[in-house]
């Protein structure tokens, strides 16, 4: 039995902070666990996050100033890392850094060049350089590009931990992440012959929406427990127009981020919502996101689950999953925490496991789930 | 022995266009030798050169900006190296691309963090991914990051290839390359001692000074064979006074670039040339980048060179050669050209060599030149 103690870092779309998990990884001949030793989420620093999000809603900077920002986002993962590892009685072995998203392209197919692919593109701050210069820890990051350099989306990723971690012998299940962004794994039964593959994609604004609605109309930084939203009546009319947009109808592979539901998405759904009241809209954008993962469920899932397993921020939200319960009766849809997975560090915990994976030099994505041409190691070693 | 068709691509500082060089590498059990097939610079396009000197210059762009240049760019090198390769009789082994410096800053030395590095940044556009796609090549890029990663300045690499390729049993050389920036290897001849070192480092503007202020001054896109410099008189107390700047005094390892050397460097120059003429403030520029190059040889290497050999752009510049000339007599002082390696494609050729090292798995950085802390592998295998 293989043993190691490993960071688990990452920043989501939300900006909200740094998630550091500190997990302890077992691998049995190949079936990983993990035991999570603690788990924390480290705030930015409010100017530092601010500035995140302007780089992210596509304010223009220089170079130079973007280099800075990489770097100063480096030494917050760095700090988040060190001050997690004073919580376990050994030093860790390793720092598997997601680091920050700042902007997402998914890869275009090109009719006109052979089939060739546009590659996407993805760009996370925090080089691991910097913070394994800082923490003196080997520290993995970047673990999107050879993801994406291979013709895939970058994105999800989770989806193999998902498998690794969560699929069941009998049951077929859904991991839903529902963050800043949602984004679902679907894991068939381990006793299906092989040919039922895992896969995954992002289904949808997490989130990222909510949180930007219920501040501007309301002032909060977001909706707690969906308390707002539960007030209010979803306009389904409304709902189902927005479900016909692009990015709903697109067969997976796909994924998304801000560049989609950016500020203007939400300008753009509020000029829509012109004579509901704030409750109505929030119930409306809340309604939105669920049935954004409902129907995703049965357009793109070839069985739709037994299980559905809820993670990320939104499973906070009790409005959003009574909603959900409700849409998927009677599928069980429940928190992961049911599984013994921390909701709040399974990211962190998962980047652990990619980062686990670089270290043994077993690939880490899943091209069903992300659309690479092929299977490759993910993420960069530093030093 | 072992005998390889490499395409090098390189665009310097000056952001000219690319060099591409079509180089037959031969291997004789470490012993390397180049044959160029063919030299040619292929011009940007002059949108995209505007772009890129744009971003250079700091002008603040978004990152889905940066991101579409960053492709834009590599498309272009593919287009150079699709081009060379037509001049050829068989398909290459290998492209190595340097890519294209936009934003290029020097590590620091921290003294509070225990003698930590804040590391340098160093970014070139056109990722090797797009040029492997778009070519079907085997490409290697992104020369410089893992030297900065080990604490090194990421510059001047050139360094390497020339020691592999112009070291002298019995002379000691010096490799002058002026091109935007200059830069210098030194090479002790081979016959002596193991701890006479190789060392290199950026010396001065090459050209990016003197062609903004002919651009500026006379409307030529560069002074012609240093035409106009020679009918000035150089002003010598400003020129001592400058080169008393911190960057000539900086003892190496030490690399600069439009940073440094910007269009406000030039307006503060100019301000103090006021009552110069317009042929005494070339004269000036010009007389300022001789001697930034021999006073860098007398301050810091260690026994003054019998023979200097001139490559880039500015080996163009006859004013500026004889100036060097008169200023080093009776060290010999003369093209590259002279020992068989073509002036304009010397960088493009340096990182053909540069990519078969890597292609090799052997080091390609020079600690003693670079100033990092360990010898590393440079550049990244695509795909």
């Amino acid at each position: 039995m293989n043993k190691i103690l490993v960071i688990g870092l990452m920043s989501g779309t939300s900006v909200d902070g740094i998630d550091a998990a500190l997990v302890e990884i077992c691998d049995r001949r190949g079936m990983i666990t993990t035991n999570l030793i603690a788990g924390h989420t480290y705030e930015y620093d409010a100017d530092l996050r601010k500035e995140i999000l302007a780089v992210c809603a596509g304010e223009p900077r220089s170079l130079q100033q973007i280099c800075e920002l990489d770097d100063r986002v480096a030494e917050s993962f760095a700090q988040a890392a060190i001050a997690i590892m004073e919580k376990g009685d050994r030093i860790p072995n390793l720092i598997a850094s997601h680091g920050q998203t700042v902007f997402h392209r998914p890869p275009e197919f090109r009719e006109e060049e052979d089939g060739k692919t546009e590659l996407g593109y993805s760009v996370q701050l925090g080089r691991g350089a910097v913070i394994a210069e800082l923490t003196g820890l080997k520290t993995i990051s970047d673990f999107r590009t050879a993801d994406i350099e291979a013709g895939g989306q970058g994105a999800p990723l989770v989806s193999m931990v998902d498998a690794l971690l969560l699929t069941d012998p009998h049951k077929y299940r859904a991991c839903q992440n529902i963050g800043g962004i949602s984004n679902v794994t679907y894991l068939p039964p381990s006793s299906m012959p092989k040919h039922h593959e895992v896969f995954g994609f992002d289904n949808g604004a997490g989130n990222v929406l909510l949180d930007m609605a219920v501040q501007k109309l309301f002032g909060e930084p977001f909706d707690r427990d969906g308390a707002i939203a539960r007030q209010g009546e979803a306009d389904l009319v409304l709902i189902n127009q927005w479900l016909e947009q692009e990015f709903f109808v697109t067969e997976p592979p796909k994924s998304t981020g801000r560049e989609l539901f950016s500020p203007a998405y939400l300008e753009k759904c509020l000029a829509e919502c012109h004579d509901l009241s704030n409750y109505d809209i929030m119930a409306t954008l809340t309604e939105f996101t669920a049935r954004a993962i409902y129907k995703s469920y049965n357009e793109f899932l070839p069985v739709f689950p037994d299980e559905v397993l809820i993670s990320g921020g939104g499973s906070h939200n009790r409005y959003l999953i009574e909603r959900l319960q409700e849409l998927m009766y009677p599928t069980e849809v429940m928190s992961i925490d049911k599984l013994g997975i921390s909701t709040d560090s399974k990211e962190a915990i998962a980047f652990a496991v990619l980062g686990y994976l670089r270290l043994k030099k077993r690939n880490g994505n899943l091209p069903s789930v992300t659309g690479a041409m092929r299977s490759v190691l993910l993420g960069k070693i530093f030093p």
